[in-house]
């Protein structure tokens, strides 16, 4: 790991510090070009856009733009750490939208003293963004500040935190559950973890037809009795009942997700799950409960993580990219469910093609094919544009 | 005109929409080089910033990114076009600063309520920012963003609409007082417009030695008994006296400064200046007073424009990507008085220096020396990096 770190650390400081630069995509070698680039020609633009602001996406850069925000307060696995500090991670979310999608992104690291100020600040500067990619916002503040930013604002707003996994959960589970033999309607799910990621994954999946979800935090269920809970979370609460502990919810329980930092699964609970049953132990870098452990226990259950190292990596990327790619060529004004649906839905059916070539060279694989150890694709597959964008902008375009 | 109008229009629009890409700067082919990139490696940088935030310009873009920033009230020539109108003269900026200083932009076009929460969402940006580039900002609100800006940020704020023209026009005024036998403490100067660029021209040329200037509007004359002054231009203002017109402030002037595109300077008033005057007629496109007008009146004139179509064009782009560039490189916390002067001095100094064939071939000129033709350097002058930038970097290194 100090090697990593170090690695890390020259990887982002030379030959020159940060990872990004900021191009011109037009030619600007001569005077006649910067006529054409700047003063005089820019004025035919400006006045084309003054008449009518949709020639914004017909002549600047906005159409392939995405915002990438953070106030810095809950950085990967490492909490608040601030504005500033937020940047390494954002300039880096920028490059994967670039590296999958091609979709230029500013990143943008916000200092608010509430979040009201955070949110005018964002629709202040959004006539820029063809979108807004709301990044490592802690909650309950992401909840509302997403939810303003979608009621103000009229291009697409993402918190990829929440919504982002929760597309690649759902896919990943829709294969995983018809590999074991059952259905998302019939599964009893639990979560360990009832944050951003946790409630967006649940009420995604609801809405996909699961009827059984128990969400367990670190106070224990979320039942209605409880006076803690809050807005994103109290719809997800169960009746209050016999099932008081994370041990009683997995009794014969079909699937857990742990999308939590803080709570490990004990190994003896996998043991009192139902028969072939599915594990998503996804909290980075340290899984609520490693692979080795899971099979220990029974051999039966088919595992997700979200490290790169073990099978079936849950993986931001899988989604990101190409949900904002297929928003933006279809102009679509904001993220609606149907098009996070379409998007789990491409997911899963391009981890049931077979594999090509290249994907495996990437991965220097021999062979890869649909079951227990591959329920998703892999990030560096070349298809995902189209399989993911594809069905993201037809989504969108039917909703119009 | 038509042609030019077309031109640009396909410039901008093809082969696609805008002009600028954002680009990774390091490897990004591979999962190992992403995993350097973004999750797990990223952390080591988060947490170094964390413990420091200087360290902000070691592993991240924010030393080599300036933010252009527009609330899209006084766009070129074209008046208050709005914040989204604005973008592809934003983004031209940005060209520029990469095309001359390599310096990476972020253009941010500001929908602002009032100028406070523009000031506000600027300083809630900031963080992103190694410093801020104001544009395009109408007076008198210009003046109040910038100065609270300076007050509350730690990073250069400069405002190029009124700085980067003064720091170019005493630049060139210094040749053409020299060339004419004359000197900045003993001319009589006579401004047109006293705006954002004419009041921080008058200023900066007072800093620099000059102790007779008239500034005139549309008015008139800026005397103390006008009761429409605001902070910005009163300092500026002469006592009530005889001189009550342009005409009357031209008689006998060294020095005419026309920074004003509402108001044209009467062929008949150059007849009435001094001996061996000094015409800057710099409204754009359309100068207060065209050369042929001025030469059909006296032949005895050193005039500049802002137009490339004529000798002696004052043009921006001489001044903001190397004063950036030079405060940047010094890590400087603000743009100084001394750092202005300094620019001017050295861009003075360049256009007494030979032309190199570079020049002269970027030109199509079979020759090109100092005198009443080129009394600023051009801005293709590759010497323009080493010249301003440096002198820049010297005078804020002195000024810590």
């Amino acid at each position: 790991m100090d090697d990593l770190k170090q690695r890390a650390l020259d990887y982002h400081q030379f030959p020159k510090p940060g990872k990004l630069s900021v191009e011109s995509s037009k030619p600007c070698a001569t005077q006649q070009d910067l006529s054409l680039a700047y003063t005089p020609g820019v004025a035919a633009p400006v006045r084309e856009i003054e008449a009518d602001p949709a020639n914004a996406y017909k002549y600047t850069n906005k159409g392939n733009l995405v915002a990438v925000i953070t106030d810095g307060t809950a950085v990967l696995g490492l909490g608040n750490v601030g504005a500033l500090a937020g940047k390494p991670v954002m300039e880096g979310k920028g490059i994967l939208f670039k590296r999958f999608a091609g979709i230029d992104v500013f990143d943008i690291e916000v200092n608010a003293a509430t979040p009201d100020e955070f949110i005018q600040t964002v629709v202040n500067i959004a006539p820029t963004f063809g979108g807004i990619n709301l990044e490592d916002i802690a909650a309950p503040h992401c909840f509302y500040i997403e939810n303003e930013l979608k009621k103000r604002l009229d291009i697409p707003v993402f918190h990829d935190d929440q919504h982002g996994t929760a597309v690649i959960v759902a896919a990943a589970l829709l294969n995983a559950l018809d590999l074991q033999g059952k259905t998302l309607p019939r599964a009893r799910i639990v979560f360990l973890g009832a944050g951003a990621a946790g409630c967006s994954c649940a009420r995604l999946l609801k809405r996909m037809g699961a009827t059984d979800i128990t969400m367990v935090d670190r106070k224990g269920i979320l039942d209605t009795s409880r006076d803690d809970l809050h807005d994103n979370n109290r719809e997800l609460a169960i009746a209050p009942g016999p099932v008081k502990t994370l041990a009683d919810a997995m009794q014969g329980a079909d699937v857990f997700i742990g999308v939590s930092a803080k709570n490990g699964l004990p190994p003896e609970l996998v043991g009192s799950m139902a028969a072939r049953p599915v594990i998503f132990a996804l909290a980075n870098p340290d899984p609520e409960i490693l692979p080795s452990q899971v099979f220990a226990v029974r051999d039966d259950v088919i595992m997700a993580t979200g490290r790169s190292d073990f099978p079936n990596q849950v993986n931001n990327a899988l989604c990101f990219p190409y949900l904002f790619r297929g928003a933006l060529d279809a102009q679509a004004r904001q993220i609606t469910e149907e098009m996070k649906v379409a998007a789990a839905h491409a997911l899963s059916a391009l981890a049931r093609e077979p594999v090509p070539q290249q994907v495996l060279d990437a991965y220097q694989l021999q062979s890869l094919s649909f079951g227990k150890d591959y329920i998703i694709p892999k990030p560096f597959d070349p298809r995902l544009m189209a399989f993911v964008a594809g069905a993201v902008a037809q989504a969108a375009s039917k909703g119009e």
